[in-house]
């Protein structure tokens, strides 16, 4: 009885095509010999592409990749400062409406520090939480705007919307997530004291959910002192449920800690399954270093292991992780190109 | 030929009075003999006040700090989830509204890591940097609301506003100061890339103004970026120019890799001079170790210091500064009470 994965993969921009080569070898042998037959489909987009094309992500590209059970993205954006994407703001254009069309709204952001990880912290402790970002609403919808723009009279706005209905759903996932894990607890990270409306929002529905997950622990701490505990006493985190902006902010800071964004893995997923879950490394697409086989794989590989689990291939999805943590404790210092990391992960996993 | 320098001192919750108590202390010392004479007046203001009277900063109130020269602020909050509170919002209500009724539009926080304190980091390097924070527009508007409150349909927004008037002065004045430091480097921190009508107007801006600067070196950097640069490279920073909620999580960062919060000094200023400008410390009341000599009252003194050198007393900030870096240096870990920091600190002083 075999089972067809349908993937949609799209390796983008910068070291995005290198680290995504390393992530489906490694998906590729992780399922070789399962039930899972993969059909992946590439998709050319991004910076590259627009600069060839003049699209973005056109409708047509939206309705192919929404016929997928899941997508892997490697990195999307040109080099910084080139004139000819000035206005073609590839974030908010292709990766944010991947988010907001297919209705990613956990975006999931898991930090741990492994053995043999060098920390910028000098006494870092037990660093493994996992942080749920909510990934639809917030300061993240678009809905600024400018009047008198180029003079000295410019407003410029921008709007957080916050809504009940996406704040519980992405709440209750946290919640479900907090409850499976042995610590139990959760954290909700917001700026009540300023942010008055929408952290009320926040704080009532956490408070509300919270009545029926007794075995959860929870508690609450402003943006700003969060990040002086994510450099203090990291292994205070379990799990964290904030809002798209302090959630970008607390998962690059999250993953600086724990070994940089070389590490960071991600999944931003639709839990309901109506779309596809997209699964991407946290770093960005390093221009500078692109296609000299200096980009670190593993962010990619272990957002491959998020994919898997994602899919109910927990073993496999186990067998990835175990590969990079043995991986992981095994380095020397040395340089190794990113295809060499992607073979020594492949080479340790179990295949039975 | 003697000056009178009309002092608000609002000490506030908490440790708030201890840590004031001990600023006042050097303050007095600092400007004895010279040809400054204070004539201070306390004002009772913070949760404790509120819980007497039900006001937290009054018209009148605020007309009588108007008629200062300055304000020194220790810590303004009751003990967290107390139910009288619970709608009185003294942040909002009493710090914000000095802050914006004052037209503090620059928020100085100074970022050193001093000889003699341990980091959090394992290899920080220099850290000396200062953000100015904008203190009167962006997130802290208080231009949110909501609909439908408590209902599942509930729509809760908050509304960041950034005009060319308010942007502007702030970036001015962060090259005044980046220009004034033998580095002159200046980092634009926002999230050009996301909030791009907000972000459009605080580049542009930063453009026009480095224009009139060619001694400052002028980088950008996204504030999720910025997060790790503060842990993995902190010494690349000078000065950096951001928005206020962006510096509101940033200087909580940068107090943290720089020795923690009970170091870190801030100046809430009104360059123009219209109204008087407000020192404090970075840190809150901390009602849990209130009235126990527990507080460290550096971070008061520091922003003393910063007090005097906005007063044009250069010398006497500087004996101030060189005072505390000494007793920094001197201590052996022993854990000494907030008044024996401060006799400690004064008995340092230089006077002559
Ligand atoms: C590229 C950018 C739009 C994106 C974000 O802000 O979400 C990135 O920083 C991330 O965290 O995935
Ligand atoms: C207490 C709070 C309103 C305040 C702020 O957010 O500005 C504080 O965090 C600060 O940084 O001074």
């Amino acid at each position: 009885m075999s089972r067809v994965v349908k993937l949609a993969v799209i390796p983008g921009d910068g070291i995005g095509p290198e680290v995504i080569a390393e992530a489906l070898k490694v998906l590729d042998a992780a399922t070789a010999g399962s039930d899972v037959t993969l059909d992946t489909t590439h998709f050319s987009l991004g910076a590259a592409r627009f600069l060839e094309t003049g699209d973005v992500l056109t409708d047509a590209d939206l309705e192919r990749i929404k016929e997928h059970d899941a997508i892997l993205l490697g990195a999307v954006g040109g080099v910084p400062g080139d004139p000819r994407l000035a206005n073609a703001n590839i974030e908010r254009g292709l990766l944010l409406k991947l988010r907001f069309s297919l209705d990613h709204y956990v975006n999931l952001r898991p930090s741990v520090l492994y053995p043999g990880v060098a920390s910028p912290l000098a006494e870092p402790g037990a660093v493994d939480f996992v942080v749920v970002r909510e990934g639809t609403e917030g300061p993240y919808v678009g809905n600024g705007g400018a009047i008198r723009q180029g003079t000295p009279h410019e407003v410029a706005n921008e709007v957080s919307v916050n809504t009940a209905f996406g704040v519980e759903r992405v709440v209750r996932h946290a919640f479900a997530v907090a409850s499976a894990r042995p610590r139990k607890k959760l954290t909700l990270v917001h700026k009540t004291n300023v942010l008055v409306f929408a952290g009320s929002l926040w704080q009532r529905t956490v408070n509300a959910v919270a009545a029926e997950y007794p075995d959860v622990a929870v508690d609450y701490l402003h943006v700003d002192a969060a990040t002086i505990f994510l450099v203090s006493n990291p292994a205070r985190f379990d799990v964290i449920v904030t809002d798209n902006l302090f959630g970008d902010i607390l998962t690059d800071l999250a993953a600086a800690i724990s070994g940089g964004i070389g590490l960071a893995a991600s999944g931003n997923i639709n839990p309901s399954g109506q779309f596809p879950s997209m699964f991407e490394p946290v770093h960005g697409s390093a221009p500078d270093i692109a296609g000299k086989q200096l980009a670190d794989p593993t962010a990619a590989i272990l957002s491959v292991a998020l994919l898997l689990a994602h899919l109910g291939l927990d073993a496999a999805a186990e067998n990835v992780n175990r590969a990079v943590v043995a991986d992981i404790a095994a380095r020397t210092g040395e340089a190794r190109a990113t295809a060499a990391i992607g073979d020594a992960i492949v080479s340790t996993l179990s295949i039975d």
